[in-house]
């Protein structure tokens, strides 16, 4: 029984941390009884001690207690004994890298997907939820043994999505041509475009977009769709890549 | 007796095919006798075939001859034959993958380091000419064996830079962001942040910032700065990260 909350991002434009977010966040950590939460800080490259100090002292406040997995003698127990996770944004290639070095994936997994303790990502903690890290927006900073991911969910999602702007004279490549050059490779599964302020909340194989924007769906072979907020996607349990 | 045009873009804004670079190219090709060009197009995960076939379409045009890598029977032969390497845009790691499987790294370094043939890049193509992939703008749509490149020069360039907007709502990160979390990491080379219609040319140990836009500089540990058209820039052949 999967409990998901997948944020684009955690910090909007002239809003607090996780402030756009926090009622769906207070009920989703509510509903399913969690009073503390595990912080992943592995994304950070800068400093994992000031990243976990900062997410404590910001969800302290809404009444939570924060261990940061940096803190712990074995992380693999603290994974074991965690209430639920929480994984934060930074460098996706850092943070699966060292989960994979540290061996977690699977023990993050089975504690999703087995024991149905809630799990909640924003940006590259989303990323990471999904079958693979390829289409992230970051930089390959760190190699990565591979870019699968914890598969909590059977497709990508490419957070902070964004728009191609029609003014621009910029000509690196758009978000939406970045994604189709993925989806030019057999077997690739649906990416969900996830706008900033826009999240994606899963329980079981029920799957409902949530926020402040619609989400842009990619799916090989297909035209691209928008969703509103408020739609139900659970349909991307079911697809299969028939190319 | 090393010989690069590195540039940042192919196309620019309202401008044809390497139609804003076609005064250097041309000059590059002809200071060095190079009549016929081996084209690189396994950048483009869509078709190799029709990349080949745009790109000799277009300099047949200025007078040369084109053969891309994916029409020869054997890449390694027509790598030792070649007069000249041009390696195209599109997908850094997909271009970096197929370089590395069918073992044409030390093959191409050999030639153009070696035994000094032209070798021009354009965007993934310029990304491949530097020490590592890590500074790419692109999706990780493949898992290359590693991000080590070409390392035709020893540093890493970031090609389509481009400056953040203060207006911007996204929160996103800025290009200089995802820099400064490469430079987190000790040990990471320089990187040139070349904007789009601008190019490094390359001759020995001697670097030139050519083209339209100035370019800036990251170094780790230091402050970011600016260099504009025409500088000289060969003491990145000399920078050693001092962290």
């Amino acid at each position: 029984m999967r409990k998901l909350l997948l944020l684009s991002n955690s910090v909007l434009h002239g809003s607090g941390y996780l402030e756009y977010a926090k009622d769906y966040v207070i009920e989703f950590f509510s509903k399913n009884g969690v009073k503390e939460i595990l912080f992943v800080p592995y994304a950070n490259p800068f400093s994992q001690e000031k990243y976990t100090e900062k997410v404590r002292s910001e969800l302290n406040k809404w009444g939570y207690i924060v261990k940061g997995l940096n803190e712990a003698d074995d992380p693999h127990s603290a994974i074991n004994q965690a209430q639920c996770i929480f994984i934060g944004g930074g460098n996706t290639f850092l943070l699966l890298k060292l989960l994979q070095e540290k061996q977690l994936i699977e023990a993050i997994r089975n504690r999703v997907l087995n024991d149905g303790i809630p799990y909640m990502g924003s940006s590259a903690g989303t990323n990471v939820a999904t079958v693979s890290i390829s289409t992230t927006n970051d930089m390959p900073i760190v190699h990565c043994q591979s870019l699968e991911a914890l598969s909590l969910v059977p497709f990508n999602i490419n957070p902070h999505y964004l728009d191609s702007d029609p003014t621009s004279r910029h000509m690196g490549e758009t978000r939406e041509t970045r994604i189709s050059e993925y989806h030019a490779l057999t077997g690739t599964p649906p990416v969900l475009g996830l706008r900033e302020g826009s999240f994606l909340h899963v329980r079981g194989d029920v799957a409902t977009l949530g926020g402040l924007s619609a989400a842009r769906l990619f799916v090989r072979g297909k035209p691209c769709e928008e969703h509103p907020v408020g739609s139900d996607l659970s349909f991307l349990f079911n697809l299969v890549d028939s190319a």
